[in-house]
């Protein structure tokens, strides 16, 4: 065994062991560690920043683009918000040891269902530094041990940020290696961690495609994946035009980098000749190139022809894929053959559409007049994520404290035999 | 591609447009084809003991033991047994609508979590013909399409029953891919079915650990595992001796090949002395062969010396390792230590040390003054079960309905934009 695969061993085995401590503090415990570290973090913004500003120094080096070196950068109201992000993860309630089911059976047995956390979390993620510490506070909250890796881009200051996080680990009665920061920004570690489902019960990576593929690929655990967001939403017949317009785009426009933004716009038939001209006017406001279906083309002649490949592109930007479809069936149709099944809305205000609509779209998430940006955690009340699922298997759309837990069997009896 | 591979995406890609149809099939359709199977299989008894008497005519050459005969014979009270089961599954509530969560914004957005089924489960199983039907009835009562891939012995039993389930989804307007029999029993088709990751959610391997560990290793969706169950009872110094020596032959001799059953027995030393005579007499009278510690020894002299390894196995026979241990902690410890983390038991009427076990111990199941034989779908009132889920991710201990479902977000709003 070669030097970083004994680390990755011992890290991972060091996990282990703290998650079954963890797993059994008190809420009381964890809430204390989120606001001492929020104290150490207050208290500490000069150090942290000197840390930060040696990531910085190096930032060209690494080939950062500036938008990338910016995400990077901790200035005191990122920290500020990094430091109220941990005291409202210590408002959320404790998902640990909420029954959530429970069965008395005729034998007297008394079978419930508790919530458990799931154990040790490999975490994998980019240059942000506030992720860091979010990822913990959740891992944490949800009585779960966390392997962080980081990148190399952020490694002075997700060391400084580690640091303080043990100390408060320490002060607060916690296991030290309940949150462990891997030293090397090696990738072969990587790959020694992945092999390691006798100690990591999941593994979550946060980054491109490539990442997630790589990680999917080699784990031997379970891995919460997010893969694209190729999302549409459908202007029905009965759709309110001014309704439509709006949320037409705001979903676009608002943010087009994001994975819940909109990249592909369907129109029903019967109202296409009436919407779509002032609907693409609104678009072309905002600066959005369209590739339109050859009905839509007609009706606005100076965008571009869709293609196949088009509907099957996240373009994370200001680009919209459109197509006119004969009703709400087609709509439904063009969405489980294009879409990526991550989030899908549809503006009417017939039922009957609705209801088919919610029943027949195979996606994480489906909006029925709301903007396709609201798929976040924060916006459906979960509090906090640490990313959003694209699998169905476990935890689907956003993942909070509950989806990074499982749950046991606790069955209470009086000397039943079978 | 050749023709298996082509065969298997064929099949794949059909049971995905069955289960697009079956998941919005009303909860009436699916009880309509529940019923319609059992009574077609009640009015073909003789049809299927004949083409199940041809996969027993051919079971010397697989090479089959009298006990794997047994199992794979179709009696008539077999195959009442079948038909009674299909309905009770119609009897169970249906999972897929459920209204699983909900969050009303201060927007005014509603966010609902729904339950929805899984899609497509590939199960994988071996020559038990009641496996199939039991199979075909889970999968579609929770809005599934499932490919059953049954073993080469019982080929000819498993084409008449799904012969007749094929006709009945006819019959009640389900769609015919809903329910698929892999037609060829060739090994190398397993392996082309585990790459469909685009058409298949989940794979439910049902046999022996090698079975589980192929499928583990080469499946690129998730899979539902049932790997060992070395289970343990500690007889706490707060248990009453009758309950004690009640629940430890019931857990050890009941049936003793079976997963649930106990493999070693943890006794607190302060009532060993006056414990463990007792108890390894009534084991002995069952025929159980006993290896003990040294402690434990010194009091039965005439069993074997336990090794670290016995303590690791999952014997499923009439063997048991014995271990007299020093307190509560020192049980936990073992348990964590050896356990497979299925089902383990306490004895006690200690409720300081009964919150401790439940609390401390990290097995799919834990047990409070029950025998260990009760962690079983059936005996925990989820109606009927697919397998048992060896893994924290997603389903863990008995699979019955829910555990087949995911779910999806529904949101309603009237027009939020961000």
């Amino acid at each position: 065994m070669n030097d970083l695969a004994h680390y990755a061993q011992q890290t991972a085995a060091n996990a282990q062991a703290a998650s079954r401590a963890l797993s059994i503090a008190t809420g009381e415990q964890k809430i204390a560690w989120l606001h001492r570290t929020a104290e150490l973090i207050r208290a500490n913004f000069e150090l942290l920043q000197a840390e930060n500003e040696r990531d910085l120094q190096k930032a060209p080096e690494y080939g950062l683009a500036s938008a990338a070196i910016d995400r990077l950068r901790i200035t005191d109201a990122r920290l500020s918000g990094i430091c109220d992000a941990l005291e409202e993860v210590a408002l959320l309630p404790d998902p640990v040891g909420e029954v959530i089911g429970s069965n008395p059976r005729p034998n007297g047995l008394l079978v419930t269902q508790v919530r458990v956390p799931l154990g040790v979390v490999f975490f994998i993620f980019e240059s942000r530094p506030n992720v860091t510490v979010d990822a913990a506070a959740l891992c944490v909250k949800s009585g779960n041990a966390v392997i962080l890796r980081g990148g190399k881009e952020a490694f002075y200051s997700n060391q400084a940020l580690h640091g303080l996080i043990k100390s408060a680990l320490g002060e607060t009665g916690l296991p030290e290696h309940a949150v462990q920061l891997v030293s090397t920004t090696d990738r072969e570690a990587v790959g020694h961690f992945l092999g390691l489902d006798e100690f990591i019960d999941v593994t979550i990576p946060r980054g491109g495609k490539s990442l997630i593929e790589r990680v999917a690929n080699e784990a031997t655990m379970p891995v919460i994946k997010h893969y694209d967001g190729i999302c549409h939403v459908f202007i029905d017949k009965a759709a309110d035009l001014q309704m439509a317009r709006q949320i037409a785009v705001n979903s676009k426009c608002q943010r087009p980098g994001v994975c819940n933004a909109m990249e592909t716009l369907l129109i029903h038939a019967d109202v296409a000749n009436q919407f779509w001209p002032e609907i693409a006017a609104d678009l072309k406001a905002e600066g959005v190139e369209l590739r339109c279906c050859d009905r839509s083309r007609q009706l606005t002649p100076d965008a571009t022809a869709v293609t196949e490949e088009d509907y099957r592109t996240e373009y994370l930007e200001l680009i919209l894929s459109v197509r006119i479809v004969d009703d709400l069936a087609a709509a439904i149709a063009h969405i489980n053959e294009y879409g990526s099944r991550h989030t899908d809305a549809i503006v009417t205000n017939d039922l009957s559409a609705s209801t088919s609509f919610t029943g027949s779209i195979d996606s994480a998430a489906v909006h029925v007049n709301a903007s396709t940006r609201f798929n976040d955690g924060g916006e459906y009340g979960l509090g906090a994520e640490i990313g959003i699922s694209t699998d169905k298997f476990h935890a689907r759309g956003p993942c909070g404290l509950r989806e990074l837990t499982s749950y046991k069997y606790v069955v209470h009896g009086s000397g039943q035999i079978k």
